[in-house]
């Protein structure tokens, strides 16, 4: 590019955009003929403080102040929404008068990213899916240049923002004549997916929010967010009222099926049950239900349905057809949700028939696919949804795991609620067991257990809870490599019962771990491992680099415990850990983001779904997969950090000595 | 095209397509592969009956029955909803042999014509809106090709319709699962704009109808046609309820500017009417409510705005400013119509403050863009809507007439309703009046006539017959040119009224022609006749090729009384006629073609729209319009036949000494 007369050297950072432009222009005209992502709502007349930008330097550009104008008047009595921060400056007042470098902070960006407090996830990068835009439009005149409000605005719009091709809902017409009397024929108009008109506000206005859930089985979170600038305002969870017609979702595929109008009555449930969350969350955020512009949802296939009105009914049966496989986008109002009128509903698409919206989201989260190592991705519930891959494919399959890990099938089992067990370590000297409490903070040999089980006594054993305990077991040789609980164990904490013997975990009440629930517990894990392998076969490899654990289940266990006990291959236990809550992580992204929307869409497109039903080898590894991992051959970085119990020649039994306490 | 082995060659009439086919090919295969329009719905399996065909010749292939296939058995077991008519083949069925020639009636082609009746005016070719189409869609399966119901209906309609790029209403999902369940994997589907899939029914379905309405200040009619066929089924016209507020659109833009939610009342009304009718219609056309797809709206900007619950006041007022000029494409749900769940909603576009979606639809209808004779179009209301033009240029104006042509500001006005006088001729010779009434079948003079009013007793005297009065009266020399009447007129039907005098018209009850009646016609008329010649000069021309006078009173009154009232500029009389209910035919078009939709919009984004309140020409036309005819160099064509009276060189006034009956 060859310097022009009267042209000045601008560099931005830090997307390092520079090129010479006009002695004189403002730094916000500078950024766009640039191409520079600086962000303003008002355009350019000093009411949004959105633009806000630094002086910079560089080796190229030394600092000079007198390079740009000083604050003019509209800069000295800015008092906009935003405050100007300390050493910053308006983009849109400030011009460059010679050769500068500026400075973007992040803050300032349209684009900008949304940095999660956890390092092993990407940050997310908001595209935002509404933006709004204030625009003075010209007064009507009469004669034959006259124009409609509706063109009026159009035009404005594109001289003011050179935006063209957009659509205004022509719902939003009376409040489009409204506005320009009520706002002296300025307006602030929101839209949507970048061509669809979808409000308009008197004057200058800068507030627009979105709901992202998480429809889970058991419970429903949401969180509610800025659109513009990505934050988190208010994070609201709540049961799922649909839990009063079966803890495991295929109870209500059941009741659905016995009862007519039964999945009318189950969408009914689960749309108040978000109407009314959003009414919690726009409360907490100070802000109103009409303010509330995009509402994103994922859920497993069958809440998925449910809340979409779709019958569940054939997810509960072979070939398990989903209704659709395709992302959905619908007016909130047709959901029964009180947002904006003109709010919109994005759903994210479902994988297959057992893999739902809910490991989309989660897998456009952990991302998998934007990575070389190869990772896998389980999220646990009445299904295991299974996904493995990187950046060159991924595979995605479920597997009928039952609901053990939610505590059904489960003598003492329950949900991991408040009193239910989560923690066990089993003492490989006395045998004696330690637990720990959902909503506790002490284990049971440490002071102030039994004040919190006071409060809150204990009231059965949860998902992670007999994992930790048969894998404990299983560590101490009181449960043998089949699963059988060793009846001669040197503890009497071993009790008969009938013809097998159960270990008394607890006392008051008493909570067993009875040899049904480890053959339970043993069908669920073997489900699980069998369908990592199967996809570990389809992909062509033995090992895998990472392993997220997702769901609220994944990330209450223990990961080394999950892996003794064969729930997952091996791996170097430092690249294993809970996903956090990674399906709500997702829905947030696809809140925040038309990229990340086109990005999941695109991710579910070419996952290859793999059905552990037709597959024979499935069986086989299920049959393998029964036993509790032996052979350090096949967990070597387990077998390198844990001692695992070697294999008796005959029964595999061992016996060992050990006092009782 | 050289021809392969194994060909044939096929001729199709009336479209002259032609080329060469495999032997053995079904006629609807070769059609589509010719690119001819034979219409399906059924996709080709004999149960539709809308590719009906007959054997023809022309002077290169003659008829030779051989040439196809005998009718099979699906053919001969044919029981459709469509018989098939004599001489007529299943185009699905029936296989070319040799070289033939197919003729395509115009019931089997989707692009048919319906003929309107008037000569005058264009056929419409129906360009369907919502289509359907029957498909059989795979069953799902189990496995990694398992695909949703959404994905194997759209990949279905890909296979057997070459349908791509369609987008299926997530609303619409429920009706696809129970669908595919009802009609064992057959379907039929409703496509929108040829994208939008909006509904889904069980097996096959050939029924989907739309309305078309005009709502008028006066009346709302609604024609409810076969989307598919365009045959109008069933007309229904009702009284606009809006008149409780006002006559005239005028008196309504107060009422709403008076009164705290008055447009909010209007609007409940005006929707309330337009569903009642659909209603009506429906049960008239033996359709119900949810098969009616798509509702068109026509009417002047002021109805306009109330049907779509803007706020008309701004059109009551300069700069007379639209809310919007493009045409709106809407839910019928948000207006408050009970229609099918996904029923779309089209309103024409207005083309400015004063001129309305109705004359755009006028203008569709007599379509003066498409020929070379330059058109004039008036629809005369509250105010003139005028549009001047042909092929290469269409100018529309405004002209502020006032009511007097609704009957409003006469002595003895009233709506052109049963017991108004509607035509009035004057006896040169008697100065007796002959009058007929609305309703009714006969002049005054006729047998039969005194038996009407005694069932519809007169009642006053419509915008048509005060017209057709004084003209008739300055024929006879009773008023003068500058529209004075004469007191000493011959005949005892002049009797004095203050300082003027009125022309008793009827006496039974009393129905006069005063002085300010004619005053008041004359500046309606002066209104309109400026506005005609203002286009015209912006036209570049000082004559018309054709008048088309459109509207309820355009089609009441005697073209030549227009004329020699000076309403109209001078036209030979056989161009002059009524446009019938061109307003009308524009919507039916609309609702019948997206042809239709994207000619008018594009017609009214061209028109150059003339503000008569800017122009001091204007004024000056209205000024030399205020006369009544007198020079036969003005009216050259109307001289021709109308012996019209030599003004007087004095005071215009000339005396005649008639015999009083």
């Amino acid at each position: 590019m060859s310097r022009g007369e009267g042209e000045i050297h601008v560099l931005f950072t830090p997307s390092g955009r520079q090129g010479d432009i006009a002695r004189g222009t403002n730094v916000l005209d500078a950024a766009r003929h640039l191409g520079v992502d600086l962000d303003s709502i008002c355009g350019g007349r000093g009411i949004c403080g959105r633009c806000q930008v630094q002086l910079g330097s560089s080796k190229s550009i030394a600092l000079d102040p007198d390079k740009v104008t000083n604050p003019n008047l509209v800069e000295l009595n800015y008092r906009g929404a935003r405050p100007l921060r300390e050493g910053n400056r308006l983009g849109c007042q400030m011009e460059v008068l010679g050769d500068v470098v500026i400075a973007v902070p992040p803050d300032s960006q349209v684009h900008r990213q949304v940095v999660r407090k956890r390092p092993e996830v990407p940050d997310i990068d908001v595209d935002p899916v509404v933006r709004l835009y204030y625009v003075e439009v010209p007064e009507s005149v009469l004669g034959s240049d006259a124009a409609s409000d509706h063109r009026r605005l159009l035009t404005a719009l594109e001289d003011q923002w050179s935006l063209t091709g957009l659509h205004l809902d022509p719902r939003a017409l009376p409040e489009l004549q409204t506005s320009l009397i009520e706002g002296k024929s300025a307006v602030t108009v929101a839209i949507h997916d970048e061509k669809d008109i979808t409000a308009v506000w008197p004057g200058f206005r800068d507030r627009t929010f979105g709901v992202a859930f998480d429809i889970g089985s058991t419970t429903i979170a949401g969180h509610l967010c800025d659109l513009l600038t990505g934050e988190v305002l208010a994070t609201h969870g709540e049961m799922n009222p649909q839990i009063r017609f079966g803890e495991d979702v295929m109870s209500r595929v059941s009741y659905t099926m016995m009862n007519e109008g039964g999945a009318f009555e189950l969408t009914r449930l689960v749309q108040q049950a978000i109407d009314s969350a959003i009414g919690e969350l726009v409360v907490e955020a100070g802000a109103g239900r009409d303010e509330v512009f995009e509402v994103v949802l994922v859920g497993n296939p069958i809440m998925h349905h449910l809340f979409l009105g779709l019958d569940p009914t054939p997810l509960g049966s072979a070939p398990f057809n989903l209704a659709t496989d395709e992302a959905v986008r619908l007016e909130a109002g047709a959901l029964g949700l009180d947002v904006h009128p003109r709010g919109k509903v994005y759903v994210l698409p479902c994988v297959a028939g057992h893999v739902g919206a809910d490991a989309a989201a989660a897998m456009l989260s952990e991302a998998p696919h934007r990575n070389e190592p190869i990772q896998l991705l389980v999220d646990v519930g009445t299904n295991a949804e299974i996904v493995l891959g990187n950046s060159e494919r991924i595979l995605a399959a479920s597997s009928p795991t039952g609901p053990a890990f939610e505590g059904a099938q489960i003598s003492a089992g329950q949900r991991a609620a408040p009193g239910a067990i989560e923690r066990v370590r089993i003492d490989p000297e006395t045998l004696e067991p330690r637990i720990r409490v959902v909503g506790g903070d002490h284990w049971s040999d440490e002071d102030g257990f039994y004040d919190e089980i006071a409060a809150t006594p204990v009231t059965g054993i949860c998902g992670s809870g007999i994992i930790e305990a048969i894998a404990g077991l299983f560590l101490v040789g009181i449960v043998d490599e089949d699963g059988a609980i060793q009846g001669d164990a040197a503890t009497d904490r071993i009790v008969a019962d009938g013809r097998t013997s159960s270990y008394v975990l607890w006392t008051d009440p008493q909570i067993l771990v009875t040899q049904g629930d480890v053959r339970a517990v043993q069908l669920a894990k073997a489900a699980l491992l069998a369908g990592a392998r199967l996809l570990m076969d389809h992909f062509g490899t033995d090992t895998v680099d990472q392993i997220r654990l997702a769901g609220a289940f994944g990330n209450h266990i223990d990961p080394k415990y999950a892996m003794v006990l064969g729930m997952i291959p091996d791996c170097d236990l430092g690249s294993v850990s809970g996903a956090g809550n990674a399906a709500g992580s997702g829905a947030i992204m696809a809140l925040l983001s038309g990229a990340a929307r086109r990005e999941v869409e695109e991710l579910v497109r070419r996952v290859e779904k793999i059905e552990t039903a037709t597959e024979p080898r499935f069986q086989e590894h299920f049959v393998t997969a029964l036993g509790i991992p032996h052979k350090t051959a096949d967990y070597p970085h387990l077998a390198a950090v844990v001692d695992l119990p070697a294999r008796t020649a005959s029964t595999g039994r061992r016996r060992r000595s050990r006092r009782k306490p």
